[in-house]
């Protein structure tokens, strides 16, 4: 059987520095295409990666290969999918899946009616403390709260994309927020939610000359939010409490998810666990987990093997949609306030 | 001119252990009366401190005090209250100021027609962090976001009427929770709220033999909140993201207030502030704050003071009424899910 | 039914500090009798601890209680505990259970005839992290190598007669590390032991003007073992790695017992456990563990609960006995060096 | 006067990450010839290392060579070694000397029969601590008890013939366990043993699918230890209590080696010191000690001296002698159970 | 012989906390007398120290006892001190010895002219650490360079007289830093000064308002130093760099005294020692020093054998004459700027 | 506009490792000179940072140079930079400035007289610390005490020029300390200084054998200091505490400046602010800076700037005399005890 052939559209950062790579580290496959809108990008990159077909325009490529990875601006992922499904091809998309649920939508319907597979890029799944924290989850026992907190003390990314709206939809929520949004909902083990609620600011990355460890910024054009926070009910009667920012009066960044559940509690980083027994009050730790810590790999190939139908999807596309429609929300509650 | 003459209503472990040592600690008051339900126990804190009345019935008290104390359980706050007021006599009354925000309302009319002082116990207001940080609000510039976390790991009090739903009208929120909640609002600024979400948990409580550090008690009459979760919007954009519990499998317990605001942020315990100056991230800390840090003798010296006319008083009954129909909006949205 | 009277036999430190007081402490028993060979000290502690009778003669105190406490020098536990038996009383008698193992069996075999309790006060036992890590026993599965070190740097107990080897028997070993010695037999389950080697030292105490920081005693009568090591191994196969002492040029004080098993691994003091789970490396500690962590009112109360035929011993006398022929056996391999 | 020649004999990882780079590192010796049983391994090393002769029978060699490094599975050494000497070649031979006291014995008859210099790679002895502490050791005057542990937690080696009895003759002592067991007798000064007794285990590897942090192996397969306690008594009446795993359920690894002496003890790992002086305790340590950190390069020209005659060998082969014979001792006294 | 008879003149604060307690410990001396100015004081610490005379003119009080303890202001200690040596009393007088170092020295020929006992209390020198230190001196060899720092964070003493030039001669230094210094010079091995050059400030305390952490104080009247830097170098060739405060603006508090020297270094709080030896850099700490450490009951105590003829002074008053020497000296260097 | 022209005078250590590649990191300037007395090193540095024009005599350079960095030893400092001021080359010369502080005078005088720039390399202003503490200074207020401490323990640099007193006019003082004694003045607002007292030692490095970790010299040849302190008076009544070695017996090295002022403190290694506001003592530090921490770069834009007319230097040769004024005035008066 021959080798599976994956092109890139978009080959940006997180191309160059996570999928190809991944993708390159394995046996069963070979990334035979890039696209990219910038010509000389994708230039540049296959001869860095000793990539043989290049095309500016990414329908071009559907022919030639078996699957495609999407990296371009969020604004672009649902029409490329689409395409990109209909015309045959296996599709592991960016996050977010799209700038709105009702595109999620369509492209999770373009899957199915294709038969092709959709995986989109929610990466810290594939984390090794994500995938240990998932087992912990049957000594949990049902969740009733999740803390979900994702923050950046003043580093608005000054590079790319990241503060335009109509290219990306959002900013801190759109961008960083919604990773540790999935990781959290998979964990609980992607119940469906019932009622959002949510604010989003933007008052520090308005100001002009705001200290910035990431770069500078025009904070005239600045239109995206900076600081998100949001309450969720699910149907199982647990509440999750997210806050995600890029640029807040904190004391430090802050990566974190925690769940307490009827049986015990887990926080993710670092991998701790909460119980009872014995009539004693027990904290546990991972003191080391086996495997290889690159979620990229692990991701590239679940892919693969979802592809090669040897796997099921870890990051489904329905669950995917989930998390477009959350953020929807948040973004539609913070607006009606 | 003659001292304040003081009565307490109610002698449990708050009275003993807190109003009584306080307004003794002082020379223009006296108390000099004590009422309560079980006749022994009022007996017995009267020898005990020295008190020279005793009322079985605590309507016959208000002709001998200028002031009284009330300790009761939640149910009767506002029954006694009205009644004092209406007697001429000045209320200072524990927290939750009554069982609904109904009740609350009352009791506010009350004072104000009577033209009497009424004080609620909202002593973590009095911490010496507490009046620190409520200075250094003027350097937190308009708040954006707020967190309040008052977390105890499977401490259900095992004494009193904590239990009891139909005498203290809830559980976590309504007894500790509230305090930390009306402390964040008041470091707020007293914002309206316009907003609010919420829910209950009592899963761990209701499990049979749970290991507690705070005694034991009996699963199966327990019927109110050991664990509640609640989002909270106000009217200038501010969001504050609650989360209270008697009993959460959690790492530890923590009692947390922070706010993030445009210029600043800070939290109270211990007293930090963040922001940004010349170029720099500084991180700031309380090394050392002038006074006493006994907050129930602070407490009953402001109300002397506002008794006397010397001074406003720091815990308005307005105020304390917004923290009761929040916590009524919650568990009626808990209700509602 | 009345109170079970209790005679106390030798009324010195370990008397007053632990065994009254803890018997004292319940309703259902009396301290109805105190005997010493030093006639002023049992009349003062009986005034002390308000106790009606004492006998200079410790067979006179017999008739008159049900049980004793027998807490004289070494020597002379096993003349004692079998006079008290064949007398009809119980006998709570204080760690090492006798000089020998020969007396030990006579002990034990006086208890067997007379069908009355005996009890050894390894109290060590009964400690929280002890009882709770007999419970975690379960998951370390089958013990393979067991550490115990039972250290002080430079801690020679200068007072009573601590350091008299015809009294004692021995110094560090018999005072000391008997009890964590004890305390990981049990935890390993009371296997008999197969081998014993060992060696002795008392070089630092014997020179002149060595620093202790327990008070001043004399180098030159000095004549029992400050150091001691040995080597234990058991027939189901398991090897016990043995370190006590009084006087060491070690870092710090030691007090260690750890048990690696099949199945896990546990340390006592932290109360710690170590396995594998999940593809997983395991730590957990105890963060709190219920009950009163005052192993000598744990003592006493299965002590009384034996005695009133409503419980086992924890501390049985045949696993003291044990324990006796393991520091005999220690002490013969030591000399035959 | 001509640079020595060295070959090397068994170019495994050991020769290339420690050896070769050694020697090579030096101006008056030269690696001139690599011999293997693996023909390609050794024309690979020869390439890497710039190395000019090759053979693929080591007897071969030993008329082109002054000197040869013996890096062969354990069960070679004795074969080897007595080979090269009475080739009238200088031999440095990896740790443990040879599988069998006997064996080591011969070798050592050879050394002394053919006066060429037998050197043993214990290489501990040759880190900056061991250097350092050897002259501690003057302070501690004459050593009592010595604790050595080495222990890692699942790490079984999973490459090479380390699992392999009949070619290692053992697992973890024989392998790991020898070299601090080697540095503590030498720091103790090379005391003769008089008694010796072990327990050897390896249920944890035997076990399916335990979890491994150094790769896999063969559960079924594997027959030497992975956990192993011994006691020693030498004839100066000191004692050492010895424990070494791969494989056990413990917090964490440990490499340790502490001796308490008559005037003071130490340990290697951190490098410490504890006395008494001045009526006070006092502990030291190590701030900066001159020199590389490099054992294998220490080693290596400690060797040269000595075939130049220009030092003694730090490590004798009467020292490593007794090592294996203590090794011997302890698995007898394991098999005898 | 009976027992030695001591007054007491000035029953402030430093005479009930310290002197008093530590003579009365003592069975070979008894406090037979007080004298303050303040009568009714004086009737106080009679009654509650059991003291059989009172005078209120220190004069009378002479032929009455053997000995004397002076704790009036620093401007009475010389007056005092040479009427009672005159009056055959020995004397023991608070630091510093006196305002001036002229009066110092009349003090020093009053004492050795009535043959008298005349000892001054730098307690310093009597703390455990301190005594080790002194020890440890012959480890660190000829001293180069001490550093003296005896800081406090906005600590200004509220209380007493300790801010009144005209009766205490200056404030930070002459209050505090002199136990240091005294210390520093002791250590050193009591080499003459040579020269000494100072700077003294109070901006801090001169302003209105200051936060202070010890009472409030009056700005106005506040006429001492509360910061003063100083340099004294020693015939020796040794420099001393020494700062002293009440009040500054820096981290925190900070007491330490260290000393450089030729063979070693070493710091008092904690206490460590510093060298080189065997091409090691070596730091040490005391683990434990024997002894009680209570200052002031050594002092008292070496006074007492000091009277009796039993030992000699710790603190002779030629010592402390040049500290108040290098006090003056300071006092000047900074008025000259 | 064409690019300056700089040519390198000394290309040692710190012209290789600091200021070549920091002038090589900028667009609007060009390296195209190298001057060494060694050719053979002026040579090979050429090769390696690709410099064109080499010359043995620096007279020979000027014409073909705008500007030069001057990297000799500190005794060609005075000459070699008043040569190439009256050649019309801008000078940005090593510190310190000179021998002698005649000699910086007359350096001085040649740039006032030329006008052209003259910067001396005093880099720890540079600094991110240094150059935010420079800020932070407005909340200092007026300076009351400073201490400077740059100390190493035995790491006296045992290559280049370093302990030879004609070439270098000094030991730790004037290489080392220097740095951290021009940075507290600068911070401080460069007050005159009036008043300097200091001591010198070099006990240590003129021992034989003594440990040092930073390489060997010759103890016998050694002549400069290796341990100074001293004490600086300023016009407005602030004094500074200064001490530096390279070898000294402490605990370990230290590089600190902390200035004490009217209305605050700070600490630059780490950042540090204390202060007193609302009742509070409170301590900040920064928690991120802006900028590059890349202070010879820095600093050589700095120079570029001032020698294109866009930027005043950071580093004033007014000020650097003034150090090298107080250096020469500790050395004196040393000199003098």
């Amino acid at each position: 059987m021959s080798d599976l052939k994956i092109g890139i559209i978009g080959v940006g950062g997180i191309a160059q520095g996570r999928h190809i790579p991944a993708f390159q580290g394995f046996e069963d496959c070979v990334i035979s295409a890039v696209s990219d809108v910038n010509k000389d990008r994708a230039q540049e990159a296959a001869e860095k990666f000793n990539i043989k077909m290049i095309f500016e325009n990414y329908q071009d490529m559907f022919q030639h290969v078996d699957a495609v990875v999407i990296c371009t601006p969020n604004k672009f992922h649902a029409e490329i999918t689409i395409a990109a499904l209909e015309a045959g091809v296996h599709v592991l998309c960016e996050k977010p899946m799209a700038l709105t649920a009702e595109e999620c939508e369509a492209m999770l319907e373009a899957s199915k009616r294709t038969n092709k597979v959709l995986a989109i890029a929610y990466h810290y799944r594939f984390m090794k403390n994500s995938q240990a924290a998932k087992k912990m989850m049957r000594d949990v026992g049902t969740p009733l709260v999740t803390r979900v907190r994702a923050l950046r003390r003043r580093k608005v990314p000054g590079w790319g994309v990241f503060t335009n709206k109509s290219l990306q939809g959002g900013g801190s929520l759109i961008d960083y927020g919604c990773h540790l949004l999935d990781l959290a909902i998979w964990l609980m083990g992607s119940p469906k939610y019932v009622e959002v609620n949510g604010s989003t600011y933007n008052a520090l990355s308005k100001q002009p000359n705001s200290v910035n460890q990431w770069g500078s910024f025009d904070h005239e054009t600045f239109n995206v939010d900076d600081h998100v926070t949001a309450y969720i009910k699910f149907e199982n009667g647990a509440s999750l409490l997210l806050e995600t920012s890029w640029a807040a009066n904190i004391l430090d960044d802050e990566e974190h998810v925690s769940i307490s559940g009827v049986d015990g509690g887990l926080s993710v980083f670092p991998l701790e666990f909460y119980a009872a027994k014995d009539d004693m009050l027990i904290n546990s730790q991972a003191a080391w987990i086996s495997g290889e810590d690159d979620p990229g790999l692990s991701q590239a190939r679940n892919f693969l093997d979802a592809c090669l139908g040897k796997a099921e999807l870890v990051v489904k596309p329905e669950e995917a949609l989930q998390v477009s429609q959350i953020i929807d929300e948040i973004y539609q509650s913070a607006e009606s306030k």
